[in-house]
């Protein structure tokens, strides 16, 4: 009756990695999985720090280099959480080592870099029946899947609308400090591939429907900053004192979208809206419905049925996702008894088990986060050309 | 101790009358106004028709002919409420004649046609004193002045971005009627100049700034609609056995926009967005502050203070903008006891008959209407251009 | 064709008489009255400040005699908006002279007072047909209206529990003035008769129960205050210099309720509340949905639906009350245009001609507001008693 | 380097046996502790299902027998998160052997039962230097914590009103189940004990006032139910075939309070409030500030500056309490990024163990428990009454 293990081993030691750590330890007492994931190896960069996060994190061990556990045979997945400029290559050798591999999103800097690792996914796949996942984490939210299945059962009809607005506030000092977020080198954009790119993923999932074109503005409004950082982290302050460095990135971009049946996407991603935490923000209006959905409030679900059938009552209704009847939420707690952020990851992980053990598909896999890749790809070119529309280039299929 | 008289002919019997009429009736009860205003003239199209609503709305006399308003020495008022194709004729002949002149927005359905109004208000202000003013009414809402005077205290520091939506729902139903609203010839846009000059004129002014260039998407969802309507105004119900003719305006424009001071805005209006009823939001950040209104809830203004004056109870506040220090709050009811939306017409007049009695600027001025029309104008050039970004063409001053 | 004439004469200048000024003028011009009311008289108590008053609410003369306007012949309505110590004589007066009566709330100081009116209100109906109506604005709320049907139509099953709390902050300061308001024998009682009577009301009218025992505490947290103001009205500010007088009403008075068929109510009524301008708060739970409502967001109610129907999809929506179907909005302004704390009494005035005129009932009616009079007297008796349950006295049926 | 261990012992493997569990598991991984929580032991009643938990839950080792995890002398801590009448014996068994112990609230079934938990666990703390800890995990809230900071920076000014309403809906159905939470002789009274109990203790804690009397009034709304359960749990159906044995607690329970430094307090107690699913709830108004909470929306808190410092802009202002400064969030996610449910459970076992460390004082203790059971007699005891003003009876100190 004892479970066969999946022994994971980490690249990358930050948020991520935190909240990835979390999610493998804590899967198995919530929910039924097919294998038992183990938290065998942790990759970081420095063996100090590496070492004191791996007792942190709960790692078994750590090491500071991902090569070696990638040919590392008692390890059975690479789960990567490292900036966007090192996922195709640790990707790619994962999965031509036959590994499972989850990596963080965007999948990577560049859509040639994106098609690389969704070749390498699909090759590996073939030959192996390695699963590849890309960390699109909002998918995971109860809410937002309830959303889908709303979208799936009519309830909305045609889409019309898409409203998507990504909104944090965590660079609006002018004095936050240059971390490698702000360098297009390491990030390949800014709020557009950190934050944007949730937006897009989650409105093509949730729409079943894809961006065939944008038109899109891009804007960095504070074009320089400190090098040097006095607390770090997301929020961190830099430092007045120390020299500064060029922003590389755009700080907000802002693009409408045609979608392929019809819906019109206004989409906004930003990290200089003043007060506006972590608001992922997505509506859908739709000919007999509508969605809305906050992160900040990520427990609810707006709905407003408009299919006339209670004229007299219609309005929208704040549905607390925690209901047994929800989508995960009968493995947690009782209703109105809310779960966080971190419960994102552990859904991922619960799926990416999954996957693995056959029980599930591999989404969002490594095609569909190259599909996101493409779309960002457009969104640069469209803001790089006076906002032209932009179509969005995909291979015929 | 008696007032002078300021006699008012009104143009237009529907929805805008009906607000006008309360308006005339009601300020000189809760506002001390150099001028008495009278509810002289009615004029409508067809005699039984406008005798009724003259009965109805509470107006002394009526008639059909507007020329003969505009003509009769003892109006000292014409106040345009007609479909906006009309508004130049009837505007400039007032204006020529000598009347003071409140005219609903749009202002007109072209550039061209705003310009002639324009340079008519202007010359007709030299010679004759006359006062011409653009009913923009939403300027008049309590929280949105507000807003304003905090944008102006600089409580919100430089404003980085403007996030216009003005939805409404009341053309969900693909069997809607076709109504002048919906005809390019009577109306000029449809979404765009019905609802998003709103938008454009509340963020121009609420910032201060000029929008310079915009990159604009227009979507008719649906292209036909039944000729003959079951029940008629805003949100009626079409014959569905009537014949369909075309629908020749937008139902939906999205676009985004450079402000003159480096904001990043993006604006959206439709009449398709199930289950918003009268949402016109606006949200400002700027680098200290934010605000957020949503007309659904007019008497509230959401306000973000963050100066970092009181770092751990940062949060946006709502603002019941009920008080006596609230703009216009002390002549209507004790703090929490709201107004509605008739009470932004209320002020309009008082602050038209105050321009008249030079107590007050004539804001917004034609000029300032036919500005807002530029921004229309370069928002239909973009979306016809492929969303190109498009510059907003105004005269070197 | 022309209307008869219903022409007013109005007691009291202030606040109320405020309100009722705009009510008598806007509801023929909105709705369709079977009578014209004519604002005749105001009667004040000083000839310069009434002859002011007059001028600025609109009526046709003014006076400082209300028992020659009782006895004028020429009038046909007595609109009563004194404080409560004068009701019964003036409404008992104006009965027995064939007028209609239309009495703020409280109805009277006293359980005793109430019945005499209600007495001579039922005597003079039987003799001359005269209507008395009682104030309890709130009743004329379409949201409530909205909720009452829904309760009528069983949408609510049984109703277990009845939330009413009624909180403002306008005498948080503890510098506020020594009103009317905080004189027992001016105002009878304080928050308990000035805001808790109209959760009484509303309660009762909501549920179709009447409360049949109660058990209250009371509170005097400022027990003397300036005598002088430096600025009147609701939320005026006293002179610190000023000598104190005692204050003699509660600031707060709290209850737990049983109704007639089960419910368990709690109640609270307070001035104290600092940051709630005029949360006049109801929620019932019943077996198959709940209400609620705020008068702060009075275009809203909030409804939930537990029947079952739709399981995934449970959730309070957020009814905007503005649509033509909810009760009065097809004669305001299109959805989402909502209305504000005057159209009450225009709802008001409405209902009262209609009722005159034999189109509707006279409700709430003397007989009923005597019945809030017993409530309030129980709640008292409750208070003084160490809070034992106490019951409401009703004479038998 | 290596931490000392804590070796704990559950006895309970329902509800909150999971809830403990997943904080013993996450605590030392997001925390710095100054022991290291080992889950060693499940205790439960029947060995297949105490079995299948421990592995569920991730317990090193099960047994049946409590006494004997008492005795053992490899057990350094009993948590008990079993029902109310086994509390006491188990606490005082485990105290005696010089166990630390955690014990779920309500302390016990009686003023009796926790006198003598409160005197075994003082007298165990003087001989063996015991922590004795009662689980009001509600205190644990991060927005609360902050509630009670403003307080005590005298934010809010002497308070006025305690509004605190504790609103489930889980026994809203008359078929759900008759289960031991239904019990008096297992759980010692219904809604009162099991979530008012929460109220009073949030109440006393955050304003640092006693609650020295109260008047009561309980009520059973459904008085039978189905001894028969088709779906377990909080929210489980019952089996409608099942013969019905009596509901012996309260449905819901509500109360005035006086406080002891004259705050007036009322609260509700229920598991009626169709539709709301678990509103925790509490206000507090003071002379110069308000605050506002409710636990489906945990990761808030309202705040009102009443202050005057700011008279134009004043309004209940949303904090999100994710930030780096607010309690136990830097050693979470960053800002905007909420915690849920569980987390509660998380920082009660930090607070634990940081007290058996001697680093923090253990709080709340069995004493403030006692507290907290005292009132829940007195509420009790003044239901029984006639809802008669009850003192709420302590020794003299």
């Amino acid at each position: 009756m004892t479970k066969d293990s999946l022994r994971v081993a980490m690249i990358g030691t930050a948020f991520m990695g935190k909240a990835h750590s979390q999610a493998w330890r804590t899967a198995p007492h919530f929910f039924d999985l097919p294998l038992e994931p183990r938290l065998e190896l942790l990759v970081g960069r420095s063996p100090e720090g590496t070492a004191d996060r791996a007792g942190r994190l709960g790692w078994e061990q750590w090491s500071t280099d991902w090569r070696a556990a990638v040919a590392n045979p008692d390890i059975d997945v690479i789960d990567i959480c490292t900036p966007g400029d090192t996922h195709a290559e640790i990707a790619i050798a994962a999965l031509e080592a036959g590994k499972h591999v989850l990596c963080e999103k965007p999948l990577a800097n560049s859509v040639a870099e994106a098609e690389r690792m969704t070749e390498a996914a699909e090759r590996a796949h073939a030959s192996t029946g390695a699963i590849a996942m890309c960390g699109f984490s909002y998918r995971r939210t109860p809410a937002l899947i309830l959303a889908r299945r709303f979208v799936e059962e009519g309830r909305l009809g045609a889409i019309r609308h898409v409203r998507a607005a990504y909104l944090q506030d965590w660079l609006r000092d002018a004095n936050a400090p240059l971390t490698w977020r702000l360098d297009r080198t390491k990030a390949g954009s800014g709020a557009l591939g950190d934050i944007g790119a949730h937006s897009i993923d989650t409105a093509q999932w949730l729409t079943g429907q894809s961006i065939t074109e944008v038109s899109a503005t891009m804007r960095t409004f504070v074009t320089e900053r400190p090098e040097r950082a006095e607390t770090v982290g997301l929020g961190g302050r830099g430092d007045e004192h120390a020299p500064k460095g060029p922003v590389t990135v755009d700080d907000a971009a802002a693009f409408t979208a045609s979608f392929s049946e019809g819906a019109l996407g206004v989409f906004e991603a930003t990290r200089m809206a003043t007060g506006r935490r972590n608001a992922n923000r997505i509506e859908l209006n739709g000919e007999r419905g509508s969605v809305a959905f906050d992160f900040e409030r990520m427990n609810e679900l707006e709905y407003f049925d408009g299919s006339g059938a209670d004229p007299d009552a219609e309005g929208f209704r704040r549905i607390q996702v925690t209901d047994p009847a929800h989508p995960y939420m009968s493995n947690w707690w009782p209703t109105g008894h809310g779960i966080g952020y971190e419960h994102l990851f552990t859904h991922q992980a619960v799926e990416f088990i999954r996957a693995i053990a056959g029980e599930a598909p591999a989404s969002p896999s490594f095609a569909e986060a190259l599909d996101v890749q493409r779309v960002l790809a457009s969104v640069e070119a469209s803001a790089s050309d006076r906002s032209r529309a932009t179509p969005v280039e995909r291979p015929r299929a």
